[in-house]
């Protein structure tokens, strides 16, 4: 191998036509279900000022934004022996003012700050942009991915939570997705248990360790919590709780029992009871699915985040990828900048794990390609001429159309292209086709062949 | 104003609902027309290793170039003196080994390096992404901004160009532009042209200043080829060359004298000769246009630039941005990375001037936005609940369509939010409308007001 070989940074990838095609077609179809419930499109820019960013992700967080080096002389203002005096923590902000976004709640906060005063509250936008973190790159890990966000904010109708239910589940839908589950959760509900079991002051770290339920199980996390300092007398309470099985209806009631003496937990309830009862309402429509792929789950806990309502989680079943979505309602996006009291609610698709399971499940369409449809070919300088006009009309005409470039004395060549470029249909031109005004038209795929009429070429593969 | 308040980085923007709108019309009509060009999509990280970007650009380019600090503790192998004894340049080069990629050719350069034993060739790839420059930011310059590029690689066909002058004609033409120019020329006649003035040992130097002519005039041009050593007799055989007027077919016979002895220009002259004869055939097409605003133009040049072949470039008229669109053929795309002889042709359109161009004369249609289509709005709980089956059935119907998210007593905010973002039309439910199974339908437009059967919403709005 050459020494001069480039390579590419760890974590990162290039999209190849291939996958461009069905990277596409997932978006295109969370695009247009975004917008068929009124989310309107928001970009903003890669770069953030870092202290936009920093101390929004917690500490562990805030090591892995990736940061941009200054312009221009960035140590002019440096003490000359600042590699010891500083270290490369204080250093860093110094000579790095800005940094690659982390995610894209916190931009879309800082977009909302800045253009508060001519925004039409309730607004739903929805973005889709790559994120960067400096997380060790492992497979199905990367430190370029996109995340695919909507949110509502400035109201706390539930409609937009019986609505992100139904989002997914069109998305879902579209993408032919059948075996699914749209786990649901409430804070306020986990609140109520932790209430309930008396451990109100231990709430943080009952959700971190209920977060840990899946990878762990239910053994190792009441040890974590007894190590966390959770009474014996609470986690013997909390393991029935856990570990009760039932559908909606039955865990509504469990809990409005238990919940009893628990206000966090009764206003959890009720918004549980209004999103169903607003989803019941939407199932009087015609051609309504038949399941919503509900799973109401009392272990969902979504870990440090800043939900404090509804929280969501969608898991495709029968693949190995984790979670491909999620989501909640917090009640201040943008208190970390100076304006408080701005609800909302949001969730995000993670479109690469939505890739892989498309991939496991084989969900990819045919059409999910881009290709060329036709390649002529002509086989001397005046049938490659010949062919000019006819290739203005195909594309005129919506086919994706190309002449191979070069003239070549054998077959092979142009042929192989089409091959590999899995065109399905070569046009072919030389003296005798010319002479009488046709093509010969290879069907790649059968190998079948037909003489078809110069002028007549474009409804010829209308029909196709 | 609060203290919190946060900020964007200079240079950057953030693009909202109807900014984005409009970018995707014209997005879409260029990714539409390259993929009927047989062009495909391939997108690159926007992290590259510095090493892949650094030496590419020219130094002025190197130093704009966005660096991005290693992650972890960057200054461990440094010496406690490194301030004073490496100074910015040098210690960037040791802190910062991953950079933002800072213009679309360098990267797919590194991809096809880093693929050319699988891509079949020739490949014609689009990419149509941000980058990012550390320019001093400006009206209508910016430090992230997007590139449109479409290259074929492995091909020294000249049926490429041809294309290319199509491309361009179809994208401004669906964009509804109809006063523009491509200017052409080729790198050769440029050559032929220094060749005939006895200053071959200046070619760069005529490029460079030529470059200039539109921005300071020919005679500070020609003053400033004098600076750089072109000698008087040089100079006085130039004046009249750039200034000879005439049509395409004038310009060529001109240049045929002109070239009697100079191989280089008469190569250039044939491959002038070899694309209009092509675009001589295509013409033979139905509808096809009258006028490819061709202009054979001998003042372009494209500075200091990697192109060996045919150059382009398009002015729209009567508009205050630049060019919107350049590009040109190189023999070796891959020669920095140790893979010579890599012949290739692409070209950009600069979404940014294009979007200012369309602006500027009034071009975006109605279309090129994104916006809710109808309001509901229920009056109280009974009524909100009633309108839900409905959402679902005109969302499925292809509408976009939202329901006011909250109850309110007056219809002011419901009616003004429906105002502000554009929505044309209002669906409201009261216990009237309830009550008989209707809707009132409100055009927001004409203040028109009327009743609608529920079961007919979705007829009633597929004809409007």
């Amino acid at each position: 191998m050459n020494k001069n070989q480039p390579t590419r940074p760890d974590g990162t990838r290039d999209f190849s036509p291939e996958v461009m095609a069905k990277r596409n077609y997932i978006l295109q179809t969370i695009r247009a279900v975004y917008q068929r419930y009124g989310f309107l499109p928001l970009e903003t820019p890669a770069m953030e000022n870092l202290d936009v960013l920093t101390g929004k992700y917690g500490d562990e967080g805030d090591q892995l934004i990736f940061k941009i080096l200054n312009s221009g002389d960035f140590l002019k203002d440096l003490p000359a022996d600042a590699v010891t005096s500083m270290g490369s923590k204080k250093m860093a902000s110094k000579i790095a003012g800005k940094a690659l976004r982390y995610d894209l709640t916190v931009p879309f906060a800082r977009y909302v700050v800045m253009n508060r005063g001519t925004l039409t509250f309730p607004f739903k936008r929805y973005q889709i942009q790559p994120v960067w973190r400096g997380d060790r790159p492992q497979k199905g890990r990367y430190r370029e991915f996109y995340q695919c966000d909507a949110d509502v904010v400035g109201t706390d109708s539930l409609l937009c939570e019986a609505e992100i239910i139904l989002m997914i589940n069109e998305v879902l839908g579209k993408l032919g997705v059948q075996n699914f589950q749209v786990k649901i959760n409430h804070r306020q509900i986990l609140n109520g248990i932790a209430e309930a079991i008396g451990a109100m002051d231990k709430f943080s770290d009952i959700c971190v360790g209920i977060d840990k339920l899946d990878k762990i199980g239910l053994d190792k996390v009441m040890q974590e919590l007894a190590d966390r300092g959770v009474s014996g007398e609470s986690i013997a309470q909390l393991k029935p709780i856990l570990a009760f099985e039932g559908n909606l209806q039955e865990k509504l009631t469990y809990l409005t029992t238990l919940f009893e003496n628990s206000p966090n937990g009764q206003k959890g309830l009720a918004d549980m009871r209004a999103i169903t009862q607003m989803l019941n309402s939407f199932a009087q429509a015609k051609d309504f699915p038949t399941d919503l792929h509900i799973d109401f789950d009392l272990t969902l806990a979504r870990g440090l985040s800043y939900y404090t309502g509804a929280i969501f989680e969608v898991k495709v079943e029968g693949v190995q990828v984790g979670s491909i979505s999620g989501g909640g309602r917090y009640d201040d996006l943008t208190g970390a900048f100076g304006v408080p009291d701005l609800p909302g609610v949001g969730f995000s698709f993670g479109i690469d794990r939505l890739y892989d399971a498309l991939e496991e499940l084989n969900l990819f369409p045919a059409e999910a390609t881009v290709a060329t449809q036709i390649l002529m070919i002509g086989f001397d300088e005046a049938s490659f001429a010949y062919c000019l006009p006819y290739l203005y009309e195909l594309r005129q005409a919506g086919f994706a159309t190309e002449l191979y470039p070069t003239v070549e004395k054998k077959i092979k060549k142009p042929m192989s292209y089409a091959n590999n470029r899995g065109i399905p249909f070569a046009v072919l031109a030389g003296s005798d086709e010319m002479q009488v005004g046709e093509f010969s038209v290879k069907n790649m795929l059968s190998g079948e062949q037909q003489r078809v009429k110069a002028g007549e070429l474009k409804t010829f593969f209308a029909t196709k």
